[in-house]
């Protein structure tokens, strides 16, 4: 037996998850938020309690620390050595990581590199990593990267029809995101469908404030929604997914200020998607209270999510060129069953029929009807299982 | 009998086609090319023969004076007064034009200002009707515009997931292109189907050097490709269709001179597409000729095409919820088998499936074997009769 932690940090916060393996046992769970900001919060919760505790906290290895002392303090564990794993999500892995891999200074540094192709994350990401390297430098420490469950796309899915030195220059393809989600679904969903994940062509729906599609064949993915950034793909909480790109320059000779990189970030990352059409929220709840009180916009905004989701179905169905199951999960996948009704209720020429009722409980497992030709199913998505599983992984390597 | 005469005009172009109405029969047709450049060229095609000459012509209304006295000169027609009818092919038709209409100075006023949609193209096509108004100013003039077959789409569809003033200030929305043709080949499909349009879905597939795939539902447009401008949607010659938005600031970053808007636009409408990855070639057949001759990047642009086309037809299968045709046009999709196969065979899983020996002639009409479930039509696009009919539409109203 042995304790492996599973970290997800961003730049101003520490998620973690302690698992006692190879059992896949949640020992406690926690997040450190406003690193670096005064008033840093630590949450601990264990056995049913949750511990809060207000600190300030300078910087990811301080982080690290509390994160660790509170462990002790909480007699979770009774020394640091206890923990013989830790697993780092990293969001951009580029062309570089094909899979998981064990930390060395040559990784930490690739890392960083990618920090072009994720700003906001493999930063922080790496700060994680090396706190973790200067606190526990003997543990089996291992990276896990977002990125790595899409490598498996062929270049016709992940080139984009655009001059090809910008490829060539500057890598500007499909990379993908939520690949540790989608594998993982996938790989319940063959589970619950009793089928080898070998023979199954899957549509896989993480459906959370990002959202993203993934075209799953044989266990391999062939195609995914997100692109060079997670802005890619289909409508979100505060994304717009892909847009006609002459919406800039048309936007830009209107209002001449947008010819700013990080403005035109702004505009399509920060103030788009849910948030942008109903001009109230980004979280599906208040959409839904919206829609439900007659609210033009918010109606709208269900809407275009729910229609942006079945285009993404059907076109992975044409490129699988079929589709045994659609499996929903994460935040709104899990929880919004008026979301999963929309969707399949809009797409049953294509062989799906919801249990109505199962759908409504969100029970986990197969919602559809028996006898439906497109299974569809509800799978809790659990990244930090994924890496807490490939830190064992690595360690036996 | 009347003579009606059908325009497309460019910014440097004039492109024409008589004909003898209600019969629809083709008298004569030609172009007129490097208008306000020096040596342009006027080439008129009748009863089998082409005549060209060459001469400077300074602008719109000159260019319909050299065409006007060319049919005399030729024996086409004996006086002026002959052409009874004019109809005008424009672009962009915005919000304003549900349906083609009659010439007055209001909906001149109207197609120039809607030049902020279409740059390129509504001022040419406000240029040939002033040019006509003033030569032949008693006659029935007709607007035709590309867009008003797509004012039926939903707002679902129109809208885009982005903050919603964009819309309420510039009127930021999906508005397609290739109407007349998407129109036109759904109304000829259910011809050749033996079914009322009322009771067909359809996908109608425009692939030129532009492509535009629309979803008819009753024969109505209820979503389509093209977006804001003829950018979006899918891959084409030169175009790159819909991308991560992303896809621009990270460029910017790179190439800081691109933070303009009219590089962004060259960028993705003239350097894309098949050329752009290709290196080499917008023209689908030296495309397939460097597929066929073992070149990497002409196969790759090929795929690239094909997949993208996938992924349209089984996102409007979604939005139609099922399809009983898909229907090809235009250049590529009249003309190139290797397309049309190509693209069928992989979403075989519809219930489509060619009759080889029909897709290798091209043969015009019914394409799929006999029992296949989706039927595959040719059916060749002709916008100009389109504009002749609304012609005589319009005079009768």
């Amino acid at each position: 037996m042995s304790k492996t932690i599973a970290i997800n940090a961003g730049s101003s916060s520490l998620k973690w998850q302690l698992y006692s393996m190879p059992e896949e046992e949640v020992i406690a769970k926690g997040l450190i938020e406003r690193i670096g900001i005064a008033d840093s919060v630590s949450t601990v919760k264990f056995k049913g309690q949750t511990e809060t505790e207000t600190v300030d906290i300078a910087d990811h290895t301080q982080a690290v620390k509390i994160l660790l002392d509170d462990l002790i303090r909480l007699n979770i564990i009774s020394d640091y050595e206890e923990i013989t794993g830790v697993g780092h999500r990293v969001v951009a892995g580029g062309e570089y990581f094909q899979d998981s891999v064990l930390v060395d200074e040559k990784v930490i540094e690739q890392v960083e590199e990618l920090g072009l192709l994720a700003p906001l994350h493999n930063p922080a990401n790496a700060a994680g990593i090396r706190a973790f390297k200067e606190i526990l430098p003997d543990i089996t420490s291992v990276v896990v990267f977002d990125t790595a469950f899409h490598t498996t796309m062929p270049e016709v899915a992940y080139r984009y029809p655009i001059a090809n030195r910008y490829y060539k220059e500057y890598k500007v393809r499909k990379y993908g995101a939520h690949g540790t989600s989608h594998q993982y679904v996938a790989q319940e969903a063959a589970k619950i469908l009793g089928k080898p994940i070998e023979d199954l062509k899957l549509v896989t729906c993480h459906i959370g404030n990002g959202v993203s599609i993934t075209a799953v064949d044989g266990g391999k993915s062939i195609d995914t929604s997100m692109g060079l950034t997670p802005l890619g793909g289909v409508m979100m909480g505060t994304r717009s997914g892909d847009l006609d790109p002459a919406i800039i320059p048309f936007l830009i000779d209107r209002e001449p200020e947008l010819a700013n990189a990080e403005k035109i970030r702004t505009v399509f990352n920060r103030e788009s998607g849910l948030l942008g059409v109903s001009g109230t929220s980004s979280d599906m709840r208040d959409i839904i209270a919206g829609q439900e009180a007659g609210d033009h916009d918010a109606a709208l905004a269900f809407d275009m999510f729910v229609d942006r989701l079945k285009k993404y179905i059907g076109q992975y169905i044409a490129v699988l060129n079929g589709v045994d199951a659609i499996v929903f999960t994460a935040g709104i996948g899990e929880n919004a069953p008026e979301v999963r009704e929309a969707v399949i209720s809009g797409i049953s020429w294509f062989g799906a029929e919801l249990d109505l009722e199962k759908n409504a409980s969100g029970s986990e497992g197969i919602i559809s009807k028996d006898d439906a030709k497109v299974k569809v199913l509800i799978v809790p998505t659990d990244e930090e299982l994924v890496i807490a599983r490939d830190v064992e992984r690595l360690k036996k390597s």
